[in-house]
C-alpha cells in the first residue's frame, strides 16, 4: 500500500511563503526563495537536473530517497499556476500529478512522463486517484503543497507522514504552515530529525484516525 | 561573558499557548498544559523537584545542564501573573529574576534564593541586569518566556541562543511562538537538534549583529 507523503519547507517564524506571494510579482513571497535554497544545493537533486556537485549528507539522501520513492504527486491549483512557467516544457515531476482545484482543465501529458490531471473532488479525491496511480508503480505519494493542500490533506485523514523541512531564516509574514485551524485531535509523532546543511528535517508518523478530522467548535 | 538563552516549547502548529489563555480558566490556554509535560517527566526535574523516576536521554540532560548554568532568569509580566500561584511560596528558579513590567512592584525576595525583580525599561534593560547578575555567579542568563518576551528578546538583538523544543501536538489556535513580525534580515544559524522522548529539541545561535531589529517597513 503507498504511502501518503507530504513534504514542506518551513521558515522558523513558520511561513511557507513570504509575504505579497499573491501579487503576481513575488510567487513565493517576498524572502520565499530563501526557504528552498537548500533543495536547489543538494547533490541529489543536481544530479536529478543533470548537473554535478552539490551538497552531500542527510539532507542529499532524504531527497534521492524521495525522488526514487515518488509514484504519483498532489499539487494545488496555486502551485500549478505558479510554477506552470518555471517549470518550463518538461516539468521535473515525471510522475502523474493530481492538481486540486474547483477550476478544472482537461488532462495535460507532458514530456518526460509528467501527466496533470486535476480533481474538482477535493484533497482526499485527489490521494485517493494518485495512491492507485503510485500503487500500479510500487511507489508512494507526494503531496508536494503548497501549505493549503498540505493542510487540507492532514484534516481529512489522508496523511501517513508530515515531513517539514525547518530553514532557519526569519520571513516576518507570509503564508502561515497551516492554513487553518487544525483539530488538536489530530495525534502526530516525530519519528526521525536530521540536521543537515543547516535545516532540520523533521519527520512525523501520523497515525491513522477514525473519521476526518475538521476543526469543530465542541471544545 | 554570560550567554542569554532563551527556551519555549511550541506545537507544531506554532502555538506556545492554547486559545483562550487570557480568560484566566486556563492559564496555558486550552490544552496548553500539553506543551509542557515532557518538562515534568524528565529525570532530571523530578529530580530538582526532590522525586525519583522519570525519563533519561537527551532531553534529560539538556534540562539538567539548563538547571545548573542558570545564574538569573528574565520572565515576562503574564508568566509571573500566572506563575505566582502555581510556584507557591517556594518559586522554583532560585536565582534573581528580572520581570520585564510596565507596572513595577517592590523587589519580592522569596525563599530558596529567588528574588523577583520588576524592570520598566524593557527586554534589554531585563538582560542586561540578568547578565550581571549571572556573571556574579559565573552562569548565563534563561529567558524564560512567554513568548512576547522571547520575542521581543530577539528583536532587540539580546539573544545569544534561543532553543526550540517542538512538541508533536496541535493546538488548533492560541498564541503564536513570535508575538510580532520580525526582521528578516535577523540571521539564526541551527546548531544542534535531538530527538527525545518525542521532542525535537532544537537549537539556534543568533550572532550578534550591528544595531537593533524591529521590523521595518523598508522592504
Amino acid at each position: 500500500m503507498p504511502q501518503v507523503i507530504a513534504d514542506i519547507s518551513v521558515s522558523l517564524d513558520g511561513f511557507v511563503a513570504g509575504p505579497e506571494d499573491s501579487s503576481g510579482r513575488h510567487p513565493l513571497g517576498i524572502g520565499g526563495e530563501r526557504l528552498h535554497r537548500w533543495l536547489f544545493e543538494l547533490a541529489t537533486w543536481r544530479t536529478r537536473a543533470g548537473r554535478g556537485g552539490g551538497e552531500r549528507g542527510a539532507g542529499a539522501d532524504i531527497m534521492g530517497e524521495y525522488f526514487t520513492r515518488t509514484g504519483a504527486a498532489v499539487i494545488g491549483r496555486r502551485m500549478f499556476d505558479h510554477g506552470e512557467k518555471a517549470w518550463g516544457g518538461e516539468p521535473p515531476f515525471r510522475v502523474p500529478v493530481f492538481v486540486v482545484t474547483h477550476r478544472p482543465l482537461p488532462p495535460r501529458p507532458m514530456p518526460g512522463g509528467t501527466h496533470f490531471e486535476f480533481v474538482t473532488g477535493g484533497v482526499a479525491e485527489a490521494a485517493r486517484r494518485a495512491t492507485a496511480a503510485a500503487a500500479a508503480r510500487g511507489k508512494d505519494v507526494a503531496v508536494m503543497g503548497g501549505g493549503q493542500v498540505i493542510t487540507a490533506a492532514l484534516a481529512a485523514g489522508v496523511l501517513d507522514e508530515l515531513r517539514l523541512h525547518i530553514v532557519p531564516v526569519l520571513l516576518g509574514g507570509g503564508r502561515p504552515l497551516f492554513a487553518e485551524p487544525l483539530d488538536p485531535a489530530i495525534t502526530l509523532e516525530t519519528t526521525r530529525v536530521e540536521l543537515s546543511s543547516g535545516v532540520t528535517h523533521l519527520f512525523h508518523r501520523v497515525p491513522k484516525q477514525e473519521g476526518r478530522h475538521r476543526c469543530s467548535p465542541t471544545r
